[in-house]
């Protein structure tokens, strides 16, 4: 066979990232039809999934995983979070702008986390019909309104020409760590794959307060169970040891050395972390 | 191999975009191994994975996955369906192109719900081994066959250079929905991941049915239970009440809201809908 | 960073193609972050999913399915392997080329089925902290490492870049098939999704076998069970029979017919070959 004329794009173009968060799951055909979608639109766009595996319709669950993903992106990428317990409902459909990405997906609250690090130059309401898919189905705005704005996105469309624009998104209330002089307390977010515990304590809220209170070391605690000093990573103990680390998501997690936390602890838990100056 | 002919478009435009839909799912590298193949023939393709999560062997899941998906695709699509419990033995392997799009897989009636609506303008039987990956495995014909045709397909090979044209395709019997002037009873075909149970029914019939009824209002009844009206989404009941609608299949499906509709009722029941004329 | 040798071909022709293979899973969005990663380096760069279902921190597994896909891809495949029980202690990063292709992971043995077949050429350990991710969590050298050694490679990079040469790599102890004369006797590795028993006898292995026995003809037995001979495909028997035959893996596997061997045989069984001369 001679070598056929082969099929790319140019190189030095910087193909536009588009992003997928769902609680689809990948047993059904939907996140393939959003795809189709942005084929469509966009056909160069790369289209890089963050999961659709997030528990359904729970809208804390989509705001830490975007939440824990986009500090792995260039500027530009847009991503799109599909967690929407009111489609069809009055809630309203939002692209958002920032200085580093644009968000996509239902006003419910998901970009909350990402927002509280990185605040919205403008919110947009979706209303110009024209950048959706036509009929519009009322049970999946992911396929018709969401991922044909993000092609039309990647695309170059203008943020402004989606719709009307806004100044207030609904507000996830997540529990924020509370603290003293000598000691803080974090609650569990959720738990990950392998049982790893994620908790709301960020590391520049950890730093932040290890400078106020003048610590020499801290030590953890969970349940009432002394877990140790924060430490590096899960094999800095032996297996079956609790240990605490800041993870990849950038926040204080629990784990069980090749074990369960969730299994041994429980998700519903808090973990206390005490100052020492001397 | 004679040289195939090449599309005349410019292809960096418009990549050509193929589906991989299976029941390999994503434990083992079976779709790594696809994916390989046609990234060896025609590196510019865009792949897209349908879902890999069909229940093993089940041609009519096939059979639905793809007719759900199928519009959201813009035309020149080549989509890949490998549901083939007879692989191995001697059951046809076929390409069929129509005016929309292009199927390739195994003749076992995977193709049938989406070929009743879109008819095929050409049958061909992959005979031509200079299209297959050699040597080609008895047991994988997904990467062996199907991968590289679709492959050759998306730079350009015309369809009637795979093999043997061919008039008839295995027809899958999938039951159709029956009616008389006041009534339809429709069939689950499955349930989706969320526990929604999708009908036989396509809106285009309930639509012709509404008309030659004369209907004014319609009313669903599911095991005798009765369901109500059918509405625009799920999110039109209370949380734990069923609900019909036509989802974003095209098919009416029955859900409970915030529940799982194959929990209550179980996947093998008929559905049906009363016309009232006053 | 100094800026890197950059590839002379045109790289539009052929787009460097990755693999990901972890255990990871798809739950949470570690994978996304590594495609974020690499597409902020390499934006033209195709990244194809081996699996991230690999059991947890099982490096055998990810072994097996390395090596079980390495065929179907095309000769400059970067090929990364994230089992890693390791990670955040003192084990090594490397990358490793070899006349087909490169692969990228830690040195923990995941690579020895593959380059049993395909020897290394060059093993350098990822040193050069210029083409990690700044700073590196402990916790996630897929992410901070891994990820972008590969795409810095995909760009050009020369591989001696990268960090110190070595000479050896941590070797896995995998069991090799025993033969006599007569018989030759392999072990189960693992059973893929469809309880599919993959062992560890490759048909090169059993070819060389067969011509050193001289056999004419060859039974296969499990658990004291016979198999009968080694056939081309499992559509070959019949419904709830046993059957062995060479997997699209390259391997001996064993399967039940429309059903599942692991749960049928377990997982920790030897499979005895008989030869026979008459």
């Amino acid at each position: 066979m001679p070598p056929a004329p082969l099929i790319t794009e140019d190189p030095s173009l910087k193909p536009p990232v588009i992003t997928l968060t769902t609680d689809f799951g990948t047993t059904d055909t939907y996140v393939a039809q959003m795809r189709g979608v942005i084929a469509g639109i966009t056909p160069g766009a790369r289209v890089i999934d963050g999961t659709h595996e997030l528990p359904a319709q729970q809208i804390l669950a989509g705001a830490v995983a975007l939440d824990s993903m986009v500090d792995a992106f260039s500027d530009g990428t847009i991503h799109v979070v599909v967690v929407d317990p009111g489609v069809g409902s009055g809630r309203a459909a939002v692209a958002v702008r920032t200085s580093r990405f644009t968000l996509v997906g239902p006003d419910n609250g998901v970009f909350t986390l990402t927002l509280d690090r990185t605040p919205p130059t403008a919110i947009i309401r979706l209303t110009d019909e024209a950048y959706h898919r036509v009929p519009v189905s009322p049970t999946f705005h992911g396929r018709d309104i969401f991922a044909p704005v993000a092609a039309h996105l990647a695309r170059g469309v203008a943020i402004e020409s989606l719709g009307e624009p806004a100044t207030t998104l609904v507000n996830l209330n997540i529990p924020q760590p509370s603290e003293t002089n000598d000691a803080m307390t974090a609650v569990v977010l959720l738990a990950d794959r392998f049982g790893n515990l994620i908790t709301n304590l960020t590391r520049d809220r950890y730093d932040a307060w290890l400078a106020r209170a003048g610590a020499k070391s801290v030590t953890v605690s969970l349940k009432k169970q002394a877990v140790g000093r924060v430490r590096e990573a899960f094999a800095d103990v032996e297996p079956g040891e609790p240990v605490a680390y800041f993870g990849s998501s950038g926040r204080l997690e629990l784990a069980v050395c090749n074990g369960s936390a969730k299994e041994t602890f429980g998700e519903k838990v808090s973990v206390t972390l005490c100052a020492t100056r001397t």
